[in-house]
């Protein structure tokens, strides 16, 4: 296993950060390799958002279902799916294009993500943790407002960094899934009761797997923030439907 | 810059393989290097397709936009966002649990590509080349019956790799944009007229700006396959819409 493969196994999430602040050297190079990161047709059909705003850090930990670490984090990035950007430039050149669709938005959001993960990559390389928050899907209404967000650029990913307390840094990774159920040789296969019990066997401790599940699916499936995340995205995809292609 | 880095830096595209094929064990390795990813609650919300049959690895070929390139390749992974495994889960232990919407798509799809992005990662660091193919997208109704898809699994990003010819080698990475385009503080903003023109630059060559968009446009964005891929995603997102949270 060579070093990179390495640290690919190393990275964990961190939450929890000192109060050493990032120096704007290292946060130009975490973006430049986000910038070098495979693109659609080299397009990079996304935006950064660098939020550097108090205010506005506290506001996206409220709005990201109430999880203060991210405004305490030195680095909070917003990686938005950007089908205005091209979109803007086709007027520019005053030629004819059609509105972006579901197909462009998933390519953005892809392209997005992308970028993203280079960036978790290049921090853990530096000793720098970091953490995505999903939950930048939620609240649309006002996300997009807070942000500035035109029609078609989209959220797809919130990414928050600093450097790792001592208790962060200690902290075990959790396990993964064996990768016989998360791998399929040519199509899909849908697992068996007794498979989708086995792989979950190693974690649910001293419950039975049906009392574990069910808990599981309350807390996170089931919860409001989940079904926020549902409303929320319906509306993001909005603009990108219901027209002719 | 440090080895890991300059790995991000010096990865691009490589679309021609040499005949050599790729041991099981590397194969292995680079699952392993996309379960370690980072994933939302580490549900590992995405199942891996790995294609090894031939007559499959050649009609992806044709359904994604026809590019031969893709049935050479040693290894082909389809990346899908999977909703399915954990309603299967739900479902196992009798636990009431709503149907899949949009936000658990947009979440599991970005799982699906973070854990793809370490794959390319991982190659890289081997000396084996990927590409991305987000063609995929398209015709959904030959892919899904193809592939074996459920309704709530959907390819969020496909990877084809092997080990690079010498040409692919020496062959230049495309200039990627200047950040200052692509990175806003705090709010998103729209580039003006100047900007846009400048931004592109670097790449007209001999031509106007107005002339190399127009053209650029056509080819890529109102082409047939862009087309394709939006009418094509609207039916992978069909199944995840139109229902009441």
């Amino acid at each position: 296993m060579n070093q990179i493969i390495q640290s690919l196994f190393d990275r964990r999430s961190v939450r929890a950060y000192t109060r050493e602040p990032v120096a704007p050297e290292v946060k130009e190079l975490l973006l430049e390799c986000a910038f070098q990161a495979p693109t659609a047709g080299c397009q990079q059909l996304y935006t950064i958002l660098d939020i550097v705003d108090q205010g506005e850090k506290e506001e996206l930990a409220e709005l990201c279902d109430h999880q203060p670490f991210i405004a305490q984090a030195p680095v909070v990035l917003i990686f938005c799916a950007d089908c205005q950007r091209w979109l803007d430039v086709y007027g520019e050149a005053g030629t004819e294009a059609r509105k972006p669709g579901p197909g462009d938005l998933l390519l953005a959001m892809a392209d997005a993500v992308i970028a993203a993960q280079n960036v978790v990559v290049a921090a853990e390389s530096l000793g720098l943790g970091s953490c995505y928050i999903g939950d930048i899907l939620e609240h649309q209404e006002r996300v997009r407002e807070l942000l500035g967000l035109p029609d078609f650029a989209v959220p797809a990913a919130m990414l928050v960094l600093g450097w790792p307390t001592q208790q962060q840094k200690e902290r075990p990774k959790p396990q993964r899934t064996d990768g016989k159920y998360l791998v399929c040789r040519d199509r899909y296969r849908r697992l068996t009761g007794p498979e989708l019990r086995d792989m979950l066997g190693g974690r649910t401790g001293q419950k039975s797997f049906d009392d574990w599940v069910d808990a599981f699916c309350r807390r996170k499936y089931q919860s409001d923030f989940s079904r926020e995340m549902s409303r929320s995205a319906a509306k993001w995809l909005e603009p990108f439907q219901n027209e002719k292609l």
